[in-house]
């Protein structure tokens, strides 16, 4: 058994096949909202293509669960396109993503900004306007760690890309046009700023190794959601040491309005239990204080992981109505549901 | 620091600090549902107590998470008492929780089956009929993997309270009395069978140590969630191996009547990415289908957890139109929430 050989011990038969046995499951356990589509590698909500509905696809390597495909329903996504662990997906996969889900008013392509993802969207959104399918991209790129990083020229894309897949899922529910979908989803991104730490490396199933050395004290301050380096590797500090310099790493570039609210989004890695989870958020609320600003809104788990990393994330939305309003509104997917 | 000379680290302050902490930031980041009371160390649904409904109390040590604290709200729990981490609450938090709770029809006590919850449990149900509270305690022993455990006598108690939680929390929103909420609670429990495994230790952040030593090929089968030794330690297999005997001890057990339908619950217990959650998942289903059994409910996520140990367990309830109607009732807590 190759598992056996792994130096990170991982539940999983062939690793060559994880990727799809997962979607297997993922479709049986949720086979009220969605329909996975082996063939093409899909994740496609169940009553799509939904007639005069703006659509969202959006899609990247595997190992980040529940991203994409965890958020596949009503108010949020119509299809996720997932790529094999850390690895883009095809044109074609995007592509049939996007005929599959389209229901006559266009569809959005939600892209991370890694280069992979990016060219491939590139090529599946033209492949699809020239059959006549009308589609706008919209990059996320809120990691203020680093810039220019292993995979990424500008900054990466990370923890608002669900924030935008909810906000501009809601929007596209409200009867919205394309161009409306577009413009909201690139203001939540615009409006968006993440920062992540990590304690211990992932290791993917077909590597069986981990992805980084790290020390026994040591975290990687600045990390991406692949493992990528951060700002520097340094001894682990206290919660609230950590916190702090995230908090103001995100908030001196955000740079949000005197007493803005905020949504609060504290995401695990993977490996992060949730009572470390709520420490974090325990000292994010005492930077957002010393920031002047208010978590109107708040979000606490494993949202976007890298495998089974231990660290975590914070991102920092600044709301204004129309984005809590649309923040608020129901959502019925396997990782986010409330009001249905 | 002495986060820095842990073995396996952790995002926290001071170690002692770690419950109270995660206990603030969860009353800052749910404030809409619950609040957190620190001076008896408890989390409160925020309009406790609800005259004239049965209140549900559970409780036990911290770790677990989101068991107990994020089951409190609407449609669940009215009072969660944490204790240390692995540690039992005392017997006078859990006589405060009962008071702060009580709308006068009686409070239920949803004990796990470890000897310390049962003892401060019962001395707490003692001390508020001495009170004039009306309480009932329903005891949780699920887990089938072994009798008498490390801190048990019986079997111990571990996934089915999850469903034990959400169910007589519906049934307690439904008007109902004392004795009709226990009922259902015990009912859940009587049709409910667990079983663990896990590929790493949990290390709690007073020890800084791994709980277990486990080898790097090795796999701890029929573990308990405070790392009690299972059946017997092995070398890690498949997930297709794993799962069909995890299927054979709980529906061995269980003995559901042919073609009956369960909730399928695949549980990670804290360091399992959702990616594997998913494997474990498709692998049940084929389990299912050789005993007959459709799942016509699931549950997958970390909702009973061991810290940070890499590993997964399964819960299987035999459903009635009751109990499913129970659990698709509305609940509005921090970590399972729909139809509101």
């Amino acid at each position: 058994m190759s598992v056996v050989a792994q130096t990170l011990k991982k539940f999983i038969n062939d690793p060559a096949d994880v990727v799809k046995d997962s979607l297997i499951g993922l479709g049986q356990a949720h086979g009220d909202l969605l329909r996975v589509d082996l063939e093409n590698q899909l994740v496609l909500r169940k009553d799509a293509p939904v007639a005069g509905k703006v659509a969202l696809v959006s899609g990247g390597g595997s190992g980040h669960e529940p991203l994409h495909g965890g958020f596949v329903g009503r108010g949020m996504l119509d299809a996720a396109c997932p790529g094999e662990i850390f690895t883009s997906p095809v044109p074609d996969q995007m592509l049939a993503a996007t005929k599959a889900v389209d229901g006559g008013a266009g569809v959005i392509h939600i892209v991370k900004n890694y280069t992979g993802d990016v060219m491939n969207f590139k090529l599946a959104a033209e492949l699809a306007e020239d059959e006549g399918i009308k589609v706008e991209s919209v990059l996320t790129n809120d990691d203020v760690a680093v810039e220019d990083s292993l995979y990424t020229a500008g900054r990466r894309g990370t923890g608002v890309t669900v924030l935008v897949e909810k906000i501009a899922g809601a929007k596209a529910e409200a009867d919205s046009s394309l161009a409306e979908v577009a413009a909201i989803a690139r203001k939540v991104n615009e409006r968006g700023r993440s920062f992540g730490v990590a304690l211990t490396s992932c290791a993917t199933p077909a590597a069986g190794a981990p992805t980084f050395d790290i020390g026994p004290d040591e975290m990687e301050f600045g990390v991406g959601i692949h493992g990528e380096p951060g700002r520097r590797r340094e001894k682990i500090r206290s919660a609230a040491e950590i916190v702090e310099e995230m908090a103001d790493a995100i908030l001196g570039d955000l740079k949000p309005a005197k007493g803005a609210n905020v949504l609060a989004f504290v995401n695990g890695l993977g490996g992060t239990p949730a009572i470390e989870l709520y420490v974090a958020y325990a000292e994010l609320t005492k930077q957002l204080k010393r920031y002047g600003v208010t978590a109107a809104r708040s979000l606490v788990g494993n949202y976007i992981t890298s495998l089974e990393m231990a660290g975590i994330s914070i991102t920092l939305l600044e709301l204004d109505d129309e984005l809590t309003a649309l923040w608020d509104a129901p959502v019925h997917t396997p990782a986010l549901r409330w009001g249905t």
